[in-house]
């Protein structure tokens, strides 16, 4: 195999960031209160305070975000001995691409001006193309070492484009409510990532066995990556709930439901060992399974206690998934999953998922008040007729529209990613930074020595 | 000693999560805030705009507090050599426990709804929360090191109660001011862990001596703790003041404080060395005094140079501290204190308290303006008469109560954990990981070879 | 040469801890929205909200960029094999003695209260100082590892007088927009260390040269700066636009920039090796350099493929900055420049100038509106008259002054900083902790066998 990737790296981010050039020259514009026309904008509607501009209600979660997007994410997978660069560097890189292409194709589908054939932006696009990223991320994590950045890009590029179309179906077609992404996001880009990772099966990767493992200061720094998911993931699913209460509910709850993941998490692990030790893979993982399970019903009423049954309950399966279902996977399925995206974000998306569909359907106007029920669950217009258990079973629909986008997209993707010309790294140097950065030769030295 | 925990470890976790699911489907609903209710209460109290929703006031506060709770006291104790994983790792577990039974405590004595015996949370909650586990976490340093996973767990749930107890006290029976805590949080908390320390006092933790110290890349991760609870202290001291000019002038209060710090703590560290070397425990401890020492006052009139002030005694007091307090402690009264709590927490708490105490006493209409006066002290109803001295009184009155449950409560925990049935390390065993986290073999042998 | 420390610097420390106690309690006082008398400016202006106290509108931002500040510089220079205590340690050192002296300068040229010859601080000021802090700490990368922390202080103290004076000419005299400092920061800080660097150089670096690179573990910890630095840098360019669409504008614009950034350096770094390998170093610095060069037209409506292409460029030159331009400056011109500043803030700062004089020559009331063109370029009062082209002018002229007293500024610092009595360290001892640090002994035999 051929590493090389000299020629073929610079030509794909030159096209592509042309490309985004050309297309933002073409279709991208500010929203009414990102463009300088504001002022008027708040004289014909009667906005009388700067504070009504979005910016002020999300701009906070949005930084929450993006730190999870770039930290979060990044360093949660520099938990291998020899790969920290590649992990943070390579999310670097499809995030930043990843971001662009989601503005577009994600304003195609929900940000067009009719009038003008315009994208038109502002923070809660930003968002929106950040959390489209995390879907990529997601599956980055289940190839985590096996791949080129090229084959990155790629992925990146057909995972966003999928997600736009599935998103759309499923939060504007079905009208379902997803605000922290259970289905959309995590389900979505855990199966996609699985997906892709089957068809890139290498039956001969125990030939770089030796790298495959943490080394003490590399689970040290993947513990940055876990926190600051695990702290923010309250903005994560509140970023883009309906303004005042729905946001404020939002954070309760996965403030709690991630508290308990915790307590479960660590139990479960020390049951795992002969000692109870704990192991750290369990910990930087399986902590954050509360969030990703209540990425859809975070804003609805729960409950405080029903958010910490969920944590409770995806703590215990999370860590289970890393000692029973990973191993399986990988004999049987021929699935190998080298962040263990299955535990941490496509089971825990489906059960968030569920979770979803069934607070939706046992919604009722006791527990919201007549206009918290429209406003939770945006029935106005033509939906005013739709019936909390309607809703529930849409919840449901959307479940099985991002599985299917998952599967289906991973594989097509898969197949493309398997032609011989994206530069993949031979058995033998997978997880190997050396195959792709410039590192000095006694670094080199001292990982032998201590291997 | 047995250190096996694999029974205790798991059956203390799910008990207690089971326990807090009980409970807070027994007492825990959403707030006016953050019910589904809000349009009507909205409606109801004239309010116009989601704005003035708390959430929008205290959120980007309540982010920047939880960062310090997790990853600043997290990884402010990574700096010994093999204890990164159980330092944040521990922090991590008793963070995520003790901020529901604080919620539960601390909703039982300050936000209970009368009508219905619920406790109503919020946004105000959650920081509150995340504050009174801070008090746990700084007790947890001064016996870093020393005690099993367990004794933690036990320890965060006595130290939460009474922590809620003596709030309550101060707060809502003495009708202190103490919004970032020097006396609740910082007295309390460091009393309560030295205390402790001094019950289960080690007399041959000699044995480990060669794992009780840091090594080069220990201490650069300590400082990404020190960091991030030096710039968001600002966040801390503020996040529960009083809406508009009490969070600003907390905010800029903590600020020039903090910066003070800095360099007294930099002037004393050098003139303690033979050649003027800076030491790291100085550089990643003391720089903090100065928040910590404001806790009460920063959100009072005390005038830019007064924070400056307090900064400056603040840094000194607490380098001297580490210098010639911390030896005289461990080698005359039997206190070992692993992160050196008594110069961070414990003393400046103190001095915060009289800070305020004296700023308090001092107030007047001048300076604050008529309504200014109320509000900063909340002197409304009953206590509309309270005198500016008066309150000075209660605010000295406020540290003993502090300090009185710090150490009373401190000695009682202190023989419940020594108990012979916890699960606690060896004296040859202190400051290691491998006793309660997988560890690598290679990862051993190196750090053998380094030492 | 002497690096005993021990006196000069706690010397500093204090008498300069002093002055700044002594002037702030002469000149500093709270502003109106951060007094206690705030409820009495409200009633008076009719405010109706405390959500309209400034503290709402801008803390958000402040904080990110507090962390730029701290945790963004400071890790940024850990890159180095053994000078990360310095990097971080010194950083924080001179930041906070850079933010107090600050608030004077800034407050004597921009916030004196005419009637009382107070300087009056709120929100915005402490964002002002933690600005004019990055241009010292822009100008330290240049030095990094060469000078003693008493040099530092010398030349932050320094440094911020100039900014002060350079940015009153650059903001109000001439009236230049630049929100978020291309040249009032970047241009400056990057020539001023520069320059200074040109007077203290060292044609025996060489000796030190085992010491003047990464290992594995340093370079991850620099990227946490770089991805603290890039994740916040909306809000760094966008924390003193104007209330509503200028902040919100500038973060899309910058948020854009700073990816389409990432793709062209990861490109020229890949193209610029034989086998197309990255260099961390053009990961580490190069990716931001799009938000330097859109510092001064973050907040115009330079659209958003417009922001996206200063971006592409950026990217490209300053990676190629970093393969061709640093080696030319150390080898013809005796620059010896350690972090490539000159690639990162000098060169994208002069070009963020050129954009934004050209951008505000283009403006028209087509694009931003009537009332959009007056708020954005804040051409109120005596300024009415003045036309966008003319503006573009003095946006011109202000390139020419941040320039000017970046190197005239440099040449005098440089020749004081010179004097022999600053104990900077020997040249065989450059790039090391150990000359100001305590470090144990085993770290150093360490580092001994891994090089």
């Amino acid at each position: 195999l051929n590493t090389n990737i000299r020629i073929k790296l610079p030509v794909v981010c030159f096209t592509w960031q042309i490309a985004m050039i050309i297309l933002f020259g073409v279709f991208v514009r500010y929203d009414s209160e990102s463009d300088a026309h504001w002022p008027e904008t708040m004289i014909q509607n009667n906005i009388t305070s700067n504070t009504e501009n979005d910016f002020y209600y999300r701009y906070p979660s949005f930084q929450d975000v993006h730190v999870m997007i770039f930290v979060g994410f990044g360093f949660l997978m520099t938990f291998l001995k020899r790969y920290s660069f590649s992990a943070v560097g390579f999310n670097f890189l499809i995030a930043s691409f990843g971001i662009q292409w989601a503005l577009l194709m994600q304003g195609w589908f929900g940000s067009l001006d009719p009038s003008t054939g315009k994208i038109l932006i502002g923070v809660e696009n930003l968002i929106n193309a950040d959390f489209c990223v995390a879907g990529c991320l997601i599956a980055f994590g289940a190839v985590l070492g096996k791949v080129s950045p090229v084959q990155l890009l790629v992925m990146t590029l057909f995972g966003v484009t999928l997600f736009a179309v599935e998103e759309y179906i499923i939060l504007e077609l079905l009208h379902v409510k997803d605000a922290g992404g259970s289905m959309v996001i995590h389900a979505f880009g855990g199966y996609y990532g699985l997906t892709i990772s089957r068809v890139l099966y290498r039956p001969r990767i125990h030939q770089s066995k030796h790298l495959q493992g943490s080394v003490y200061q590399s689970d040290v720094f993947a513990m940055i990556g876990t926190l600051f998911l695990w702290m923010f993931w309250p903005s994560f699913n509140s970023a883009i709930a309906y303004h005042g209460d729905g946001q404020h509910r939002a954070v309760i709850n996965t403030y709690l439901c991630l508290a308990a993941s915790v307590l479960t998490t660590v139990a479960i692990s020390s049951l795992s060992q002969k000692t109870g030790k704990l192991d750290m893979v369990h910990i930087q993982n399986s902590t954050l399974a509360g969030g990703v399970a209540l990425g859809t019903a975070a804003e609805f009423m729960v409950s405080p206690y029903g958010a910490l049954i969920v944590g409770f309950l995806c703590g215990i399966l999370s860590t289970m998934g890393y000692i029973f279902i990973s191993p399986f996977l990988e004999k049987n399925l021929k699935i190998h999953d080298t962040c263990g995206i299955h535990n941490l974000h496509a089971m825990p998306g489906l059960i968030g998922g569920i979770v979803g569909a069934i607070t939706a359907a046992t919604a009722n106007e006791l527990d919201y008040g007549k206009q918290g029920l429209i406003n939770t669950f945006g029935l106005t217009g033509k939906l005013q007729s739709r019936s909390p258990s309607t809703q529930g079973g849409y919840q449901a629909a959307g479940i099985c529209v991002a599985l299917a986008f998952g599967i289906v997209g991973g594989a097509i993707v898969g197949g493309i990613l398997r032609l011989p010309i994206w530069g993949d790294p031979a058995d033998e140097n997978c997880y190997d930074d050396e195959v792709y950065w410039e590192v000095s030769t006694t670094d080199t030295q001292h990982l032998h020595y201590i291997l």
